[in-house]
């Protein structure tokens, strides 16, 4: 039984649409069934039908997708609504899929501000509704194993989390070319919010940090830069972290780190031991001890947790990479759907994709972050 | 327009199968419509059913799946099928879809025999059908980048081929392990072949080899051992290579060496330059050079060839793997078979999937490293 | 012609001491001829002993060498003086040395107070002396390679300079273990100074990053802690940065990162490009490229620059390390001081080595760094 | 108490004398006394007074050398001899030593020929005098690390063992090249003896299998090329090697690999676990489990052996090198040769360095490997 999939956003050049369905095609868990995928209505049709969508089910706008096939029968009508469009265009139509009843996924940072944030949480909890946000490095395997060494209190309790995201991409202007649609809107105020790399990669790495260390930032001092002439968001960052209980970080988010592709890195440090993860040798969790040696733990392998071998599909040694972990979040959701619907009981591990705390901590995070770039205050508190 | 898949083997339990089914997923250009997934009738129907199929769609032999759906009407039978069982039912499920009308995607090693593979060759030959043999590692985007600068020339002249392929998952005796199905077969002389680990690993070692250098085997001589003891097949051999034009090399494969995963790694040296490139770290190849800096070559970046660009999905910094790797072949096999039915024009790059010649020569690999390492000759000769 | 070493400090037990001599020993550039090698008698004298001196130039204190020295006949005296004692027996050792015309290697950071490194900055201006400061890590010749990069404007104009120490020796309270006499005085504020890690490691850090980059810090801000209850001094922080003319970065120096060994890393990136390199793999410069591979420079490579090349002693592929890069202070200083004397003429690159200005700079950002721990104000200017 | 030294060539320019010299005087062990450097006289007596040394101990022959230095007072002649000449020039002068009664240090391959190897081990026997051949590589604290695991059965009996030595300076025709003096007399019969290649690195290479895995090597099957047209001498072998007690493997060794270093590589594979290393990490082992983590194991960790602690000298994180091991080939010759003089006694760690035994069967390695691959038969016997 596949769940029937719509997506809103997604056509032609977008970057995050195609990733979704690949996503949620790997499992075969879901079948994409309708879609308004652009605003502009040619881009949204032959989108359609290079996907082998009936024509019928292309719509043209989102919010004709969301009433007619609330309207379908229950047999028949999308389930799922994925929703890849910029920022400035996820509240809107996650509220209006959620109140249909529709379960929603939903690309990150989850809204414009925090204050629709607020509003979408609240939407959430009035209708009961599951809603899935693709912080997608969360579904890596070895940051499952990464999570459970920390929650099991194998590193004792924690002193340190460094966590850092440097991409090269936007070094130079950018916003001007024509064929790079991503630089356009991610730096656009109008389409991303109030920050630019902050939002578009710092809030991965802060979902990350909070993630894996299962501590919450409760205040930060920021250092934001605009780096390149002409911009009008940030492009640069690095955070000062104190977490509740004690540990204290750094964050680092950057696109102007010319020459980086998408170095995210996480290491951890507490009283007992330490440990590192990079998304460039993403199926290694390397994990540090002061008197023996470090270990090599290994996606696929035996000795990993539970949490770890459940988000993993292969022997070890066959590399997993980022489609996979974005899948695995797809995956999940889709446990926890069908076993809504009446299909075989999920299990534990599949309730574990990132959902609307996620989300309203991420745009907290945006706000804060923003707002102590700008003051002289060393701490501005974090809070929801 | 998907095309529509069947499948032969590959039920529950099944490693490869599954792999293939994510493979042919991801992209959505398949739809997996029928199957026979098991000589166990009940392993084959609840596969089925796990996998949303039509009960009438789920056969209970490969024959039956192949005569059935050959006289479905041309809308709705299965166009494409793919064969994933044990080597020595390799053979005659090709045959008869290859007579049938049907292209076929084969598992390697392509067959139970050399002599089996010529006539697996006579019948592509006769029935004008197209097959993909999946030799998964040249896949791989680096490694076409790998290929594309051999063949341009970039290194001069090749000089020396160092393939090699470590696993050690069959370092103790595995085979009467219940839940190691894996072990069972591959070990077994009846359902494996002539070779244990040269078979299985041997030959995509000797492919990729083959493969990126653009070079022939010409003589080999073989150091082949059974080294767990009660073991039936080969687990391990060393092989030096002597190619056709002058290049040497050495081959290693072997499943005991314990701790090792799945190191398949392939190093290339011409007049000019060399290059570097292991299945581990499988978005990087090094380049190197005599006087300047070694290069890191990355998957998704810009300055790659044409063919390394097309097989690959996102941008640099997102880890493909082995998956993707998979899916790469079942992709442009996909584009292929679209364009013989009418669809889109297919690039150029699309023809590159492993085929029968392939499999032959993978063949003649299997029984002639298996004779030199009975031979107390130094060199035996490889012939098709 | 050796030149006569004097050493201060560096008794049985000491790690530095050691180190010391091994860097002096590997060129044959000086020959070890008296010492004051402890405030412990018997210890300096077995010392000597093991280090084959003469036991009339084994002393009884630095005081008692510096006077006697002075007056032996030039043809004898010792001509260098190196101090490796803790760090608030830097600074007299040190004046009194320059004032009875003694050169001198002093180990970092250069005093217990900037007060007095003014000081020691105005006896070298008054008396003419040189001083060698043992920042040992600008030694390495990769990191010459570099700085050459970024000063030849192969970067472009610099934006970010992420500098990092991670140490994780002082993870548990060590201060107590008679067996660790590093931690015993390095935690101790009454040897140490003001700073703990900040001063022991963070100075390093910092060294290297002004050293590579070209630049000076302005200003900045810093999240300091004590990790382990009952510490006295700093083993943790964190330091946003800004430098003159617009570029910005972030240094991490901590001694509880459990798990970790020295791991010293800088990046620093430009409008062009970006480069990144760790003492782990001391004998690789990674070069970064928005457009091109990422280049792996080697040390010893023929490519390379002068400096690079002048600061290494083997062919490439012979790694080369700490105690090598040591060895280049104390051979750049050598070459210089003999070329005062009359000896063959230094090359330029002999002129390289830390000396009084990085002590001074390393002073400021001590108790600048401190300061801004203890401020709730965002930013704290950093003057010498 | 330093021992006097005297070198037998390393004049200007050559490569290894300098490394001797490094390698001697880093822990103070050695004074450099006198010196036969060339047989130019004129560099000869330039490199005697680089270095210091009186000029009445530089000698124009080592014949004179050995025996005006045999003719000095026991307090004030040399002690030790370094021989450090092309590989012709090994036997004559280290025969001569040792009859004379000097302790030897010889460069290897420790002769020309087998036959010269079996009369050299003749007069270490009749005069009791010690040698140390200088295999650097087993200087490395972590093949100590590797030989002790292997030693105490913490893998198991071994079945594979796999090292390679790839380089890639003989790429091209360097022979011509009148500053590549290296080049010259390493691809010249009349000097290297019967081997290039394999005589220059795949004897290390052998040496290095043999040393860590305690086991002895019975018989070998060599592919062995003279690549770069018009050379003298192989520059590229492959040797599938078997050995006593039922282990076998692989030892590649070439000097055309374009664009690689000195990439030295061992691999060890028991039943319990495998074991990895290689010369550009050298400050680290892999000790892979067949399931548990990969252990990552360090230079100076406390958990290493004792024999690998011995022959380290600073903290772990500080990265030691080529020279460092090197240094303890010749510090564990000095602690040896200072017991015999009445000095402190040697600690058990101090004996294990490379001696007649291993060069006996480095040449017998030379000689078989040869003339396997002139030969038609699979394997040839290896026999001292």
């Amino acid at each position: 039984m596949k769940l029937r999939l719509g997506m809103i956003g997604g056509g032609q050049g977008s970057f995050i649409g195609a990733v979704h369905r690949m996503a949620a095609a790997l499992d075969g868990l879901y079948e994409l069934t309708a879609g308004a995928f652009s605003s502009n209505l040619a881009t949204s049709r032959t989108t359609g039908q290079e996907l082998g969508l009936d024509a019928e089910r292309v719509y043209d706008s989102y919010q004709l997708l969301l009433e007619q096939e609330a309207q379908r029968p229950a047999s028949e009508r999308v389930q799922v609504v994925s929703i890849v469009t910029p920022n400035h265009l996820h509240f809107a139509p996650a509220k209006m899929a959620l109140e249909l009843g529709f379960d929603v996924v939903l690309d990150k940072p989850m809204t414009f501000s925090l204050a629709e944030a607020r509003e979408l949480a609240a939407v959430v909890q009035a209708t009961g509704r599951r809603l899935c946000l693709t912080h997608t490095y969360t579904g890596y395997p070895m940051l499952k194993e990464a999570r459970h060494l920390v929650a099991t209190g194998a590193l004792g309790a924690l002193r340190k989390v460094y966590v850092e995201y440097p991409q090269g991409w936007l070094s130079s202007f950018e916003e001007g070319n024509a064929n790079n649609k991503q630089a356009a809107w991610r730096t656009d105020p109008a389409r991303s919010g109030v920050a630019g790399a902050m939002g578009d990669i710092g809030t991965h790495a802060f979902n990350l940090a909070e993630y894996v260390s299962g501590l919450e930032v409760s205040q930060l001092c920021a250092d934001i830069h605009t780096v390149v002439p002409g911009r009008q968001l940030d492009d640069d960052g690095a955070v000062l972290l104190q977490f509740a209980g004690g540990a204290s970080g750094v964050l680092v988010a950057t696109q102007v780190a010319a020459g980086e592709e998408n170095n995210l890195r996480l290491r951890i440090y507490g009283e007992k031991g330490g440990l590192e993860w990079q998304q460039a040798d993403a199926n290694t969790l390397l994990v540090k001890w002061p008197d023996r040696p470090t270990e090599i733990r290994r996606t696929g392998a035996g000795y990993l947790c539970a949490a770890a071998r459940h988000n993993s599909r292969i022997p070890p040694g066959h590399p997993e990479g980022y489609l996979e972990a974005f899948a695995n979040l797809y995956r999940n959701f889709a446990l926890t759907l069908r076993a809504d619907l009446g299909g075989p009981p999920a299990p534990p591990e599949a309730a574990d994709y990132p959902g609307i705390r996620d989300g309203l901590r991420g745009m907290a995070f945006i706000e804060t972050v923003i707002a102590s770039g700008r003051s002289a205050q060393k701490w501005t508190p974090l809070t929801v």
